[in-house]
């Protein structure tokens, strides 16, 4: 069996315990023998994916107990693989939530890099430049290109330690790696979001006496 | 006569004195008897001003000594009125530099508010909601209007803290005055750079004995 995350710019597969990143055009040019156990929050592909007959949507088998209204099946997911610590699923957004005691406090939604990209143009030609990862922090910029990676990011970090203060912090999503390299405390687990779904199924396996 | 400062969204215009703002289209329509000092960093409508021959375009008499490379004239303006402190100008992007004793040691640029919104927008339809100035910034977001305008508010106000520590921090442009309101070394100045428009054309006349 394969389990999947779909998310708006790309898809999460676990195939035989290895992931595969596919963006959604590519994902969605794959068939699969195999039964597909999946989460989705791409409100366009949704409907696509019900029809398929061997893919089987988990989400109405997470159950999840917080205040917060609203939230992905996708963060949800990543909040229920932690149980005391800051969350960040750092994809087309970057979602940070604060589990404490196994109890979801709350949460907030930056702007993912490419959609700091995408704000950035929206204002001129002058700022239609990527952001550079590698640009240092502890130096003032010099340069336009400078000036909106180091916002950007040093406006994420701040607000992500600000956070998190001495807790654990745990990074997913295709920026995961990157963001966590800005923290002593940080733990980055690529599989989080898919580790609570092979967990969904294992509970709702046994469930069925199956 | 009229000094007028046109960004990529408003056109800032000092007339008797007063300060007026018009949209770009507003200010397009506007016909002036008068003599109209301006700076202008759109460069969609940077030719149309050209060939009006009451506009008379200030950039090229004001100097700026910097390492920093490719700053708009609005920004050069806005530094120029400050000798010591940070100095943010809160508009389409809100830029944020740093002078020392006169000299200017760089900055950044973070989107402005409208464009935290395109950004947001382009990565879901569940993410196209306007930020909302009033979201406290002490309590963690339940739903996803807070969460967005938290996350983007509050890393704004953590990367400016960031850079004053307990220096002043001289605010312009139009979300500059409800950014001050975050901070008690804020002073917020509408006419930083329309001062420095008039300062330019004075210096100027003088040094033509006119």
């Amino acid at each position: 069996m394969i389990f999947c995350d779909i998310g708006n710019t790309n898809a999460h597969l676990l195939i035989k315990e290895r992931l595969h990143v596919k963006s959604i055009k590519e994902f969605l040019k794959l068939s699969f023998d195999e039964k597909v156990y999946y989460i989705c929050v791409n409100d366009n592909i949704k409907s696509l994916l019900h029809v398929r007959k061997n893919f089987f949507d988990l989400e109405p088998y997470i159950t999840f107990d917080t205040k917060y209204r609203g939230m992905g099946i996708d963060r949800i997911c990543a909040c229920k693989a932690v149980n005391d610590g800051i969350v960040v699923d750092a994809g087309s957004a970057i979602t940070v939530d604060i589990m404490k005691n196994k109890k979801h406090m709350g949460g907030y939604i930056l702007p993912g890099l490419t959609a700091y990209n995408t704000a950035y143009s929206s204002i001129s030609t002058r700022l239609q430049l990527d952001i550079d990862k590698d640009v240092k922090l502890d130096k003032i910029p010099k340069n336009t290109k400078e000036a909106i990676s180091y916002a950007a990011i040093k406006s994420i970090k701040l607000i992500i330690k600000n956070s998190a203060k001495n807790r654990k912090i745990y990074f997913s999503g295709g920026d995961g790696e990157y963001l966590a390299g800005f923290f002593k405390n940080a733990i980055y687990d690529k599989m989080l979001v898919l580790k609570v779904l092979q967990k969904t199924f294992d509970v709702l396996k046994a469930s069925q006496g199956d």
